[in-house]
């Protein structure tokens, strides 16, 4: 499993418990997530922003959108979220990735290539 | 004068001593730059990357391209590198900047989105 397919799967956990742990299991203690909607550090505020979006978009699952490229500890992708069997994303997200050098991620720049209208 | 001009304006100062003036002024001491062939960090990593780039592709320019979005302290935007007059940009880069408290550059997570073929 990639490490973006891990990353989608944590934005799909919606079990309280084994979202904590698959935030703690991929993003590091001090990890800074910012998107237009959120900035937050740490992993009890990553995982409240799941649980946020989630509860935003019931029914919606993320899926992973195309990669771009990945250079040194870098790397950028999309992201999209839909209801299940939609034909068109609903939300289409942007990332920039950081990982640190125990391969986890220290930080999320995230941006939105499309919003619901 | 914004910050992404300010940014292309430094990427074109093509005098030693204006270029580390440029750099300190727009970047954190321990700002760090990375795009897929440099990884450095500090103002005299930065300059020297930028001289490089410079010595890579002489008689070109750096131009802005387009500004996608701004947002907490972060910007993506694209830039071009061309010789003056081109028709096409011989590279466009895709650049995800975040700034620190003071407003200067911390951070330069850079990819490319056309290569000279």
């Amino acid at each position: 499993m990639t490490l973006i397919d891990r990353y989608i799967a944590a934005w799909n956990e919606t079990d309280d418990e084994a979202r904590a742990k698959a935030v703690a299991e991929l993003w590091t203690e001090d990890a800074t997530y910012t998107d237009p909607m959120a900035d937050v550090a740490g992993h009890e505020g990553i995982a409240a922003v799941i649980a946020g979006a989630q509860d935003l978009f019931p029914g919606c699952v993320f899926t992973a959108g195309e990669v771009f490229d990945t250079h040194h500890n870098l790397a950028r992708f999309t992201w999209h979220l839909a209801p299940t069997d939609a034909a068109e994303p609903m939300v289409v997200g942007f990332d920039v990735v950081e990982l640190a050098e125990d391969g986890r991620i220290r930080k999320v720049l995230g941006f939105l290539d499309k919003v619901p209208s």
